[in-house]
């Protein structure tokens, strides 16, 4: 059967590198160009030498880049204001596109300009006419519009990790949704492939902080899924932190729980709501998680507690952010725009140690 | 002028290594005995090279440890259980005592069979009789208690961030303190010197994980210091993390706000309640701090924040665990209850990077 | 095509977790058993939680093993002295046998007697029968050998870096064989699972340390290999770090060139030597190499460097100790045992960051 | 008594703040101003936030500073040409001077010259006329000159660990001074402040690499410093490599062994050689070292060991690179240039874990 061929915008960064390393064992799509605005001419396995042998392709320049005419599917592995600007052309040409920046997390005109005000764009939209059919891209709660979509919104990777973590208690009405508090450990790759001063490695040995405190761009997503699912709009508290590792996303999850729910409801809604979704693991109290459980692969796990003294529920929500929360939710959902087995490519533990 | 003589049971363990460091640049102490059960015989720069030519003295047999006649306190830097069984022989003979574990942290039974509770410890206190003399040593809130005590039972490391952090809102009934959830991160040296699977190196490297959700004992001391503030009992859900550095605890904080109040008088409040104290350093919202601003040093670093969309204060509170979170305030505790300046030792800025 | 069927014996250690790993993405094998002396009973991914769903399989007792009438081939994943008692039986079943230690590294009871004495092992061999019939594993110079064997010892990780680093050095006489230096650095999961004081994470972190100086095992078969090629034993000084990282082995080989070669006859001689070889990687000393460029495949890098003014080269080695170095180099054994294709299972360029 | 009014030049950067973090313990010296041509303006505190409340001052602009009328000493933590450039009108207004790069570590211009070529310096010296009065700060070396000396050229990091580690075995020659090899492993602070890719944190976690093959510009004052006391020149082998930790530098030395020449033999020889020295801690065989050992000190661990197969010696040297590698070495410069006691604000052992 002839292989998906998928270009990668941004294939210098490292979303382009988690998406190359992931279609290069998926079986049922292959790369057909690099696209990126450095280090153009030059082979990508020059940039990650650990390609070398596997994938050799020169970057093309995004100016001049000659599409290959077979090509199906863009990743835009590029930052909030490119996939808005250019991938109006690509859909134009019969093309599906996935987006790894905010730019078509939200399908309406007015919400996006909510969520770009946080980063400072006031400009509004380049491209209002696609938002309307742009799909949310996490499987586990759009998969059938994805299905349908030719234009996805990759989430974000700390928007995966909550609305992971949230949905079924909030669906289900176990936790008061205007009692949310997330509270985000990140590894340092989440910060992207370009060196500078808070992230030089001797400034972050042996060091941890908050940033972001309160407004963290991410929040805006998941305030809108959690919304539609309380029937209500919600305001979370978010605190995203760094952490001294390259590689995972843990989110400490704080709710104050609905009377007569206990950990057993808990456990259960959640085995309920993600019975079909191969890359959500629910786990009990009993059963703690690491991060490395999860590290270079796509899967999502959930632990869940309750403390009967407090009154809150506890969920721990862990990822790895390079793939559940960027290049593997990619290519999940390329699976499902053609059509594929959503695991297709993607069903592997990682390595451990 | 003369010294005061230090001995230190326990001296094998990181606490007692983190006291022979202070204490060899502390120019009115100096160490007398090194005790423990482990290594006896051995000069403790065998067990810990980089002392080798500051301190070779050998580890005594604590069975048979002839105290010098002219020792005047003693550190106990052990497990709960040791010093309640140990600390009357000492106090008989007029020594000073500082115990690091929880056994005199709590000044009557009752109190202290709760604690106990959580850690499995059930046949009671050795004893019962020298608790109403013991002191809860956190200088900054019982400074001229431990000036005047003989006894004083030294802080946990994660009480102390959570503690220190949360105590002038708290006194000045700006947060409901029943809504209050710590989010704490601790470097790897929190768990102590032993060898076990969980903190292996290779297990440890990229790894994160929350453990003892809901159950970390080191919420009692917190509960109780707060609920003497508040005037009423309350309960605090705390969620302590392992993140892979080596030193440093971040204990995020949340609380719903009370009305009226915003960040400045959050500000303003934390900054008149340590306006004496040396060891605390505030700062807004426009500071953020990062753990290697306290690293190696007695200092406690707190940054206020206030999310006005949810009504939820953020409070970011950094000590290194090994000093102020433990050496470093039983320092602090011998130099208070000594009469001599509480900074004497102490006034170092760590090292960067 | 049916696959072929094997077992794992060490299953519990990090050479057993990574032969599953490979081994699950292995389009021509399966694991039928897991056998460990510890954790009876319980499936592996309790050990190792990131392969639950892949692989559940319980742990089996090797007393008790109910070995799969299908079985065909079995990895001894474990120390020295366990392999050459338990062989034959498995081989009297008529399967095939990769041992991971030195039990089968030396083909004749003499050359293992002088290696077993390194290690304080001097009780002779359990096997000294099967020694003739047994083949050393290291695919890049015994290959046809290998394709034939029942019987395969995996060479250590520290000699795979050495050997593959100096082959064509050697054979080609491009260097004094006399003058052979090398200084290795590995990461701490060579040190494997189980936690010691040594491997403690306070304790490695930020820690690098020279070890088994003049005295580490490793060095045997890399002078036996070597020798053979030189047509003369060589002595060689063998220094092995650990530094704190998790996965790699960067080895930095010096010895005195030979008269009239200079770096464009070695990169000659080494791309001859190794231009079969898809998993050795040549490189002039414009390509310099990061040990990230192997992490997590079954790849060797080979940097080439000639020191015009002392006369000697310097040749830096790498490879992941944990795949090349140890399950990698099982499954290329395994894959030529049977008649497949070398890379079978193993074409990966692992990830990155 | 009055204190030595120190003033350092390029304070911004590492070699800046590990000189500021030992004069602030020092009884005999202070600081009085702090120059760069970065932050200017902004008190240090703000670029090292652990000073906060220890030294706040200001950073002043090289071209405007104001320098105080009573300072007595400059501290060049610069790069190669500032001190040549700028050292001559300290030294006329009567100051000592300490640079801490190659500008100052050769006393005649040919020297110098040869120095420079390698750091891609044709432009000659700026200053040929000071050159004759600089020394080179290697106390343990030249501890007379120094207490002499107005103008002293602070060793680099990696000249350290080589020329204390070897100069007995030269000196005594108990070692072919023609054999040697330098393999040396570095932490990252020796990069420096500013952010580059290669030491972006996720590109350096669990990496390892070895970088400037044969060509790094301090190989040439370790030959000369060798060379010296061999009565001969020399060339060496000077690999170096960076692993992923923030402090620290071993270096493995190798060299064949004199006839006759045994451990022993080097033992008694390192202790008598070094016996005034209170930096140098001198160890046999069966005491291996470990970094931490000498992490945060200005000391120099040395382990010493023979191959007697080989005919090597192997010695291994530790320490701090931004103590006895950088401003350790600069304030013990100072301590002699000024008559106190060489270890005068030194006598610390560091921090562990």
């Amino acid at each position: 059967m002839e292989k998906i061929k998928v270009v990668i915008v941004g294939a210098g960064g490292y979303g382009g590198c988690g998406a190359i390393e992931l279609l290069l064992g998926h079986p049922r799509a292959e790369i057909c160009a690099l696209i990126d605005k450095e280090q153009v001419g030059r082979p990508i396995s020059d940039l990650y030498p650990h390609l070398k042998g596997f994938c050799d392709m020169p970057i093309l320049d995004p100016r001049q880049a000659q599409c290959p005419e077979d090509a199906q599917v863009v990743f835009f592995s590029t930052p909030d204001g490119v996939g808005q600007t250019e991938a109006g052309a690509w859909l134009e040409k019969g093309m599906k596109v996935v987006d790894y920046s905010g730019d078509f997390r939200f399908n309406d005109l007015e919400t996006y300009k909510g969520y770009a005000a946080r980063i400072g764009r006031n400009q509004g939209h380049a491209a209002p006419d696609l938002l309307p059919q742009s799909v949310y891209g996490l499987a586990e709660l759009h998969r059938a519009e994805i299905q349908g979509a030719n234009l996805v919104g990759n989430p974000g990777c700390f928007a995966v990790s909550c609305i992971l973590g949230l949905s079924p208690a909030v669906k289900e009405k176990l936790v008061d949704p205007q009692t949310i508090i997330c509270d985000a450990k990140t590894g340092v790759s989440g910060a992207g492939k370009n060196p500078n001063p808070t992230f030089h490695y001797p400034a972050r040995y042996d060091a941890m902080n908050a940033y972001k405190v309160s407004g963290h761009q991410h929040v805006y997503e998941v305030e809108r899924e959690l919304g539609r699912m309380a029937g209500d709009p919600v305001a979370i508290t978010f605190t995203p932190h760094v952490v001294p590792l390259s590689r995972g996303i843990l989110t400490t999850i704080y709710a104050r729980i609905r009377e007569g729910v206990n950990v057993n409801t808990l456990i259960d809604a959640y085995q309920a709501f993600y019975q079909a979704d191969r890359f959500v693991r629910v786990f009990g109290p009993e059963t703690p998680q690491i991060s490395t459980h999860v590290r270079g692969s796509n899967f999502c796990n959930i632990s869940l507690h309750v403390d009967e003294r407090t009154g809150n529920v506890i969920i721990v929500s862990l990822i790895d952010n390079l793939v559940k929360g960027q290049a593997g939710s990619a290519v999940q959902n390329m699976n499902l725009m053609f059509g594929l087995d959503e695991t297709e490519g993607l069903l592997h533990p990682g390595i451990y140690p």
